[in-house]
């Protein structure tokens, strides 16, 4: 098959080996995949593979079922599905657990279905499981117009609770208003303080890390939890500990891509319980900034890198 | 009645008005109050009580109850209990609401049962509410000598938790691994690499907090949780974002005296349904250093300050 391998720095489009199939796994003939900010930091050499993954970029993808492996009962040849990857999603064939594939929400394309996976796990896992987020709690999010941004604020809307969102400039706050954030500040101006007079947050996803966690500390609520996903404004912070003790805080780190076979076969089993009718009755929906051919990775990245997306950006196979 | 009250920064034993029964209370004539770090810290003002709590010292006590408030069906006037309190301690009497006081452990004396009742609950609190303890999994405490410290180290064995503790002297260590310390070291030593050694922990519980913070955070196993209960390292510590994160860390700060009622009542009721049975077997006992006459409370807060006491400190009424 043909697969995106990183040659000299670069990402070139070639051959590489079909995927064996293990106990449990099926084989995906992939239509599309997803270009996560992850990806960025494993092509940079900051952010390995777990053992047994993929060493291949990509971290979703939607294809139709090629083959199934020893094991697996729930899925068919022919069937299509998109997908959760520990990897290897940038390429002509995925190998993957079934119980980390589902169809594609009933209604949308398979192309669409590949930006879709990731960044509704990300956020419902985050919010729900490890936030613990409640009815009416308020909610804040940084990189509002990101995948899992606005995959956060369609959430938050269609459950019902505030979320203020910090993006990069203006334009993005519009887009952030529309879609259902209830406030909004640009991460160049003061934004604590535009979230302070909002009121708080009872639960804040933040995948900065370390220049904010001060201010993300201070912006909590009493009993408040901060999900920390991601290390963008570094990897070491500042924590106020009387200020988390008096308001008896909650901080905690979280990755999706390193968990077990058992976890994720959970988090995508809530993700259809609890995501996929919003996705099916069109109260939410995938936002998609661009697709490219994936032999155009390079471009892709680089559009991802510049932070000038709102949403996924996808590779067409 | 008398009360130690605070005159031009001395414990004085002086007059002051009985307290006023609420809706739901109990007013305990005292017989013995115990000496928590927090009291030093009120003392010196930086630990205000509650809002609505006495501005007099003491946070827990046992006694006998005098007079019963509007509301309490379950306990009666001469019955023998012993209360946390969010103040007011250092008394001859003491309101508190019903539903955080016990009959003393069946063949405990009225005295040192006034010494059970904040040091188990804050235990038990947050390694099993907070810490999320389960069997098997290892335990980090320090100031293991402490009145908190030897309670862990108890509760921990009678559980099976393997626990380590740190403690400033090597007298220290002997006394707790006697109690039940699975391994120990002296924090003027690099304790945390007997940590390491050690293997890890789980779950660690810290008075300490901003200095140990970062050595904490790295020596919490996979999904490890640490529960800050205390600031005698300071407010402020660095936060290895990047650990919490790829190890999936949950930091918690926790209070037990700002706590609502209610939630007051669920671990008076928890100490009551898992701690009680291992006092009342003889499984494990409070442990008291001294007892001093309440008009001594001056030398009795030395005595805590210098940090050379194992267990608890009483005054008795």
């Amino acid at each position: 098959m043909k697969a995106i391998l990183i040659r000299d720095g670069k990402l070139v489009w070639e051959d590489a080996p079909i995927p064996e199939l293990r106990d449990g796994e099926v084989l995906v003939k992939v239509r599309a995949t997803a270009i996560n900010r992850a990806d960025l930091s494993q092509r940079s050499g900051r952010y390995p593979p777990p053992p047994g993954a993929s060493e291949i970029l990509g971290l979703e993808c939607s294809g139709v079922i090629e083959k199934v492996g020893p094991g697996v009962s729930n899925r068919q040849v022919g069937q299509e599905v998109c997908a959760l990857l520990a990897g290897g999603g940038y390429a002509e064939y995925a190998a993957v657990p079934a119980g980390h594939t589902l169809p594609p929400p009933a209604g949308m394309d398979l192309e669409t279905a590949a930006g879709v996976v990731e960044v509704f796990a990300t956020a419902w896992l985050n919010l729900r499981l490890e936030g613990e987020l409640k009815d009416g709690e308020r909610v804040l999010v940084h990189a509002g117009a990101s995948g899992v941004g606005t995959a956060c604020i369609q959430l938050c809307k269609a459950w019902g609770n505030p979320i203020f969102v910090t993006v990069g400039d203006q334009a993005k706050r519009e887009y952030c208003e529309q879609l259902g954030a209830s406030a909004s500040a640009n991460r160049h101006d003061p934004w604590d303080e535009a979230v302070r007079g909002w009121g708080g947050a009872d639960v804040i996803l933040d995948p900065v890390g370390g220049s904010y966690l001060e201010m993300n500390v201070n912006l909590l609520k009493p009993r408040g939890r901060l999900v920390n996903i991601g290390l963008m404004g570094g990897a070491q912070g500042t924590l106020p500990m009387g200020v988390m003790m008096v308001k008896r805080l909650c901080l905690r780190g979280s990755v999706l891509r390193s968990r077990s076979i058992e976890e994720k076969n959970q988090i995508i089993a809530g993700l259809q319980r609890e995501v996929w009718p919003l996705l099916e009755s069109g109260q939410i929906k995938p936002i998609i900034d661009k697709v490219f051919a994936i032999q155009d990775a390079e471009q892709a990245h680089e559009l991802v890198g510049s932070n000038n997306t709102i949403g996924k950006v996808l590779l067409r196979v």
